[in-house]
């Protein structure tokens, strides 16, 4: 089986293809300009996204869109993590976040799977956890560096390897249930 | 004259009101939801939102996007503006500023005039300033409270009066441009 993926994070990818990979699903990158609209619902921007390539493209396609929410930020960065990191990145939100108790945080990540038609399914993963301090680690990319998961040991995402990472990951979870609707269906959408 | 504005933000439209005014233009405030696409370049997120809405109505209509472009955070928050006040405010870019040298800023402005053939003319308002060490005033909206214009006498946007603001500020230019081209062009666009 086979994925279109419109993206232009080469980092996305390899999780990604890793992630599936696991399914026995590849992974292709398709050639068209993606579509952001602003929104708050991260599930709205990658669902606009995957029905405008998927018409684009006259073929079904996938969207990922994902983001950072701190709590006591009021979802600071949240759809806009992206643009957050190019500009204030990590140092930024440790600044934010200096002397603030309450560090919960949450990574949301939202797949969409869409037909040239107008069908269009969402698949969200999210993973729970905390801000550190400072940032940690070298491995992932963006804010993985300041975000502790609850389901690990500590470490932050950048602390991990790619594998265990992906194990836990926002990422990892809303492919994963992609993935087994897919396989699920057959293929056929 | 009249124009059609496309804008949920009440204090925008008061201004923009008060500056068409005196070129005798009237605002009508239309009924359409916004389409807002992720850009860095605010001159396209209000081009696209000003073709989608001339399309869906049928009708010229003008759409204003702005932006606060801080120079020590690459441009930070720049086209998010509205959703950065929602989430950390003031307080939050004082925070990221704090101890920084660089207190160079822009607000700008760009004013989308399409109609629903296609055509679209996109007027700027430029207003160079500096960011205060803590906000001041209670007039204006937004990160008003802690943008001095170098126009001004050293007092914020919020510690202006409205007319004082609309005289020197980035909206208050594009707009007059805008009003200048429309009465140039005896309101056929």
């Amino acid at each position: 089986m086979e994925i279109l993926l419109v993206t232009g994070n080469p980092h996305k990818l390899l999780e990604i293809r890793s992630i599936l990979s696991e399914f026995g699903i590849n992974v292709r990158v398709a050639r068209v300009r993606k579509l952001e609209v602003q929104s708050e619902d991260i599930a709205e921007i990658s669902r606009t996204a995957a029905l405008h390539a998927a018409r684009e493209l006259g073929t079904t396609v996938v969207v990922e869109d994902a983001g950072l929410f701190i709590e006591a930020l009021n979802g600071f960065p949240g759809p806009y993590s992206a643009y957050v990191f190019r500009t204030i990145g990590n140092e930024g939100i440790i600044r934010l976040m200096r002397g603030v108790k309450n560090r919960k945080a949450k990574f949301v990540s939202a797949v969409a799977y869409a037909h040239p038609d107008g069908r269009v399914n969402v698949f969200r993963g999210i993973a729970k956890g905390i801000i550190s301090e400072a940032p940690r680690g070298r491995g992932g990319f963006g804010f993985d560096p300041i975000f502790i998961p609850i389901e690990g040991d500590g470490r932050t995402y950048a602390e991990m390897t790619f594998e265990e990472k992906n194990k836990i990951s926002h990422r990892g979870k809303a492919f994963r249930v992609l993935a087994k609707w897919l396989t699920e269906q057959g293929g056929s959408g």
